[in-house]
Formats: C-alpha cells, sequence, structure tokens
C-alpha cells in the first residue's frame, strides 16, 4: 500500500459499496422468487425492476462523477468498467426473474436453485469487497473466491444443460428453460468479471 | 460551453453526421423490406448491406484519423467508442433484414413494424444530433427521448416474446421469429448506447 | 517506423506469440475432435480445455506484466485489448469442442470442418503475425487475409444455417447445430477483432 499524497473523493467507495448492496437484495429477491407460486412471482420480480432501476441510477450518479471529478481513488477507466460490470450482474439477474415470469415456467430444475445460490455468495462477497478497495485490503481472499465459486456456476450450468436435452422432450419447454438457466450463468459471469477487474485495480495500486 | 482554445479538426463531426445518416437509410430500407415479398425484400436486404459496407468504411475512416490525429474535438476514446456504437446500430439491423430472408419468414407479427418504427425514429434523432456535437447544444432533449423510446421498444420486445410463445406452435417457426425479434431489440440497445454516449461527451465537455 | 528512444520490454511480444501458438493448437485439436467418435472426443475437448488454461494464464500474465510495467511496446490499452481478443478465440473454440462433446451430436453437417479449416487459418496466420508486431513488418497482408477469410466464414455460417433449417426436422437437434454453428461464427469473428486490433496498432505507429 502506498501513501495517498493527494486527497481523493471517497464517494466513489461508499457509492460502488451501495451499488453492490443492491446486487445482494437482487439475488434474493431472485431466490425468493424461485420458490414462489405464479402471482408471487410477477411480484418479486417487480420489486426486483426497481432494485435494478435503483442500481441504474446509481451507476450513472457514478459515472456523472467520474466525468466531472479530476482527482478519482484509482484509475478512471478502472472505475468505468467496474461500474459497467456491476450493472450488468443486475442486468443478468433481472433478465433472468423477468424471463421466469414471462415465460410462465411454473417448474423449474432443482439445480436452477443452486444456481442462484452462488449468485447470492457472489453478491455478498462483492458487497464485502467494495469497501475495501479503499484500503486495498484482504482483496485476494474475494477475487480467489469469486472465480471459485464461478468454476462451480460453471461447473452446475453445464450439467443442468446436459439435464435439460436430456429430459425435456417439449422444444417450446426447452428454449425457454435454455434461456432462464444461459442467463443466470451469464449473472455468475460478471461477478467474476468484477473480481477480476477488482484484482486488476490492486495490482495496479500495489 | 468552454471556448475552444484549439483548432480542432472539424471532420469527425462530419463523418460521424454521415455514418449517422447511414442509418436513417438503413432503417428505412428495413421497414420497407418488413412489407414487401420475398424476391423484394432480396434485393432490400442486399441494398441494406450496401449500406452497412459504405457505414463501415465511413467507421474505419473515423478510426483511420483517430489514430493519426494529434488533436481530436472530444476525448479519442469516446468517438471511438461512439463510433463502434453507430457501426452496431447499422450491423443489427442489417442482421435482422438477413434472417428474415436467410429463414423465409413470409409472415412476421404485426408489432415487429412497430419495432422497426421505433428504430426508424432512433436514426432520425441520432442522424440531427451528431452535427449538433459541434456546438453540444440541444443534446439533452435527444438522449432523453432515445432512452424514451428504448424503454418503448423493450415493452414491445417484451410483449412479442409472450405473444410467440403464446401463439406459435411450430418450434422451429418460434427459433426464427424470436431471432429476429430479439436482434431488432439489440438495434434499439445498440441505440440507446450511441444516446449514452452522447450525454457521457456532453457531460465532460459541460 | 519509428526509432525507439527508449527500451521497452520485447516480453510482451514473446508472450503474445505464445498465447497465439496456443490457438494453432487449439485450431487443430478441434478440426481432430470433428473426425473423431464420441470416447476420442472427450479426450480431445479435454485436452482443448487445458490448452485454453494455458492460454488464460499466459494472458494473466500479459495483463500482470502491462500493470506493473511504465514502458509498454506500444500504447497500453490495445495490448489489453489485443490480449483479450486473442483470448476470445480460444474460448470459443474451446466453447465449440464442449458443446459438440456435451451435446452429444454424432454426425455434424460436411460443411463444419470447412468452418474449422477457416479458423486453423486464421489461427496460423495470427501465431505468424505476432512475432512481426516487434519491427510492425508485412503485417497488411496478415490482416487483410484473416479479412478475407472472415468474410469465407462468415458465408459458410450463412449456408449451414439455412441446410440447417431446411433439413433438420427435430427441432431440439437443431437448437444444437445452430448453437454449433454458431459459436463457431464468433471464433472467426474474434479472429478478425484481432486482426483488426493489430492493423489499429501498425496505423498508430506508422
Amino acid at each position: 500500500m502506498r501513501l495517498r499524497l493527494t486527497p481523493r473523493d471517497t464517494t466513489f467507495f461508499d457509492l460502488l459499496g451501495a451499488l453492490a448492496r443492491r446486487l445482494v437484495t437482487g439475488a434474493s429477491l431472485l431466490a425468493e422468487l424461485l420458490g414462489a407460486d405464479r402471482e408471487a412471482r410477477e411480484e418479486l420480480a417487480g420489486r426486483l425492476r426497481e432494485e435494478e432501476h435503483l442500481a441504474d441510477e446509481l451507476a450513472h450518479e457514478i459515472m456523472r462523477r467520474l466525468n466531472q471529478t479530476f482527482v478519482t481513488p484509482f484509475d478512471r477507466d478502472d472505475i468505468y468498467a467496474l461500474t459497467s460490470a456491476l450493472d450488468d450482474c443486475m442486468d443478468s439477474m433481472e433478465e433472468a426473474a423477468d424471463l421466469i415470469v414471462l415465460y410462465k415456467v411454473d417448474e423449474l430444475p432443482r439445480r436452477v436453485s443452486d444456481q442462484v445460490q452462488v449468485l447470492q455468495r457472489c453478491a455478498e462477497l462483492t458487497a464485502d469487497a467494495m469497501p475495501r478497495l479503499r484500503t486495498m485490503g484482504k482483496l485476494a481472499d474475494y477475487w480467489v473466491e469469486v472465480n471459485r465459486l464461478e468454476n462451480e456456476a460453471d461447473k452446475l450450468h453445464r450439467k443442468l444443460i446436459a439435464l435439460l436435452f436430456d429430459d425435456v422432450t417439449d422444444p417450446i419447454l426447452l428454449i425457454k428453460l435454455k434461456e432462464i438457466v444461459d442467463v443466470l450463468e451469464d449473472a455468475a459471469d460478471h461477478f467474476e468479471k468484477v473480481a477480476n477487474l477488482v484484482e486488476t485495480i490492486a495490482l495496479k495500486e500495489s
């Protein structure tokens, strides 16, 4: 860790932290939605959409400050990329919820919950890590663990796809389920992207 | 607006304007194609392909100048991103036309025309906005309206997807129509991306 | 070519070259896999996965050095983008191999081999070009040829898609084959992206 010789706008850390905490709420709404009936699902998807709007506003606020601040706590492009990647995590989770409702899929394969559990864990780790960007403390644990989780998500995803093609004989249902399972995998990829960006930032600062 | 203290290469604005005007032609060829018979569709898709090549050349020319010009009217990375995003709008519209011909889909759901109408409006607004980058004048109206249009496109897209899954029983036809409708939604997303980049540029310059 | 006034870390060229040579191995494993039986395919997909891990490590090493080196042989962002694009080529090839195994597709349309042959040629040209970045020598031949090959790949892809929709009546088999053929087309696009980045770098240096 270097000494900071210039005053830095600490609100970037607060805003990134707030954005990441929206992901925790988003992931837990998604988990709740899986176990709910059709009516409750619509309501939960609506709440997830609101979370996504709030996350969007936070991302927008970060971008706005980024463009108007002369000194940023770390590389401007890295904050930009990190904000985009956090936003992408939310978008994928919201999209998954949206598809489940839109496609009126009543029963999802059991392993879909495992996918969402991995996302919840990723979201929590990410929300915990964001404030540590301030001091660059103990971030390696975070990115190593998220990379491990993404690997797990990837294996789960492959198993689910194999399962769908083995078990689902209705091609239209298959199209629906495949898209949901794929979008959940995208969400895991975006969380890994966030972790990789944090690693890059930490390396530059070390 | 700041005073410009350095001479700037104005041709970037001309080239961006010319590129955006290609999108207007592209969107109107796409609209025409929807109402045409199979033979006319092939011809119109061919003309859209030519427009796409011309847009590509313009994008290439912008990139070339960008790499060889020392002073650019605004941030180099922003011109790069803007050019790419404009190019992506064209690519998606050309891809949609191409799929309609390739998949030999004779009848498209009526609401697909509404999707394309939104794209036409986005293209016109974008082409009108590009020259205003020179003075940064009245750009907020543009990006607010394109964001509103993208929201509309998004709702249309959701309705169309629900409709397809409710009405189309032939899974192969469903795969075709879903891809066309999804690619048209991608085009709307790219127009929104362009508008968001213009907003970013305007904020930096303000 | 300008005179180099500052010492530069030449290992970037070595690492980019090593990464590109992994693509040659990857493409030839993919070609071998097409002609193999189901059991041999699993083994070959496993070997391709290992290549992909090695490529990942090389990409990671390039990124690490990039963040810790003050003077880079050319623009930092360009090395970053080039590394990502090379990595994307490998990811798409590995994904294609993986899908062929996962979907248990015994027979692939003959033209899929033509797609993979184009990828092999792109990989060889790319591996040959990387060391020439050091002197910026004879790079135009490379990017012109890769652009031509991508055009060829694109036409092949369109023909294959038309063929699949004409011939395959089982929608589930169609979904599988379409995804494989689309991912191979993505790989060709990524090789073109690499070539375009090399062109950009060469233009800046000229």
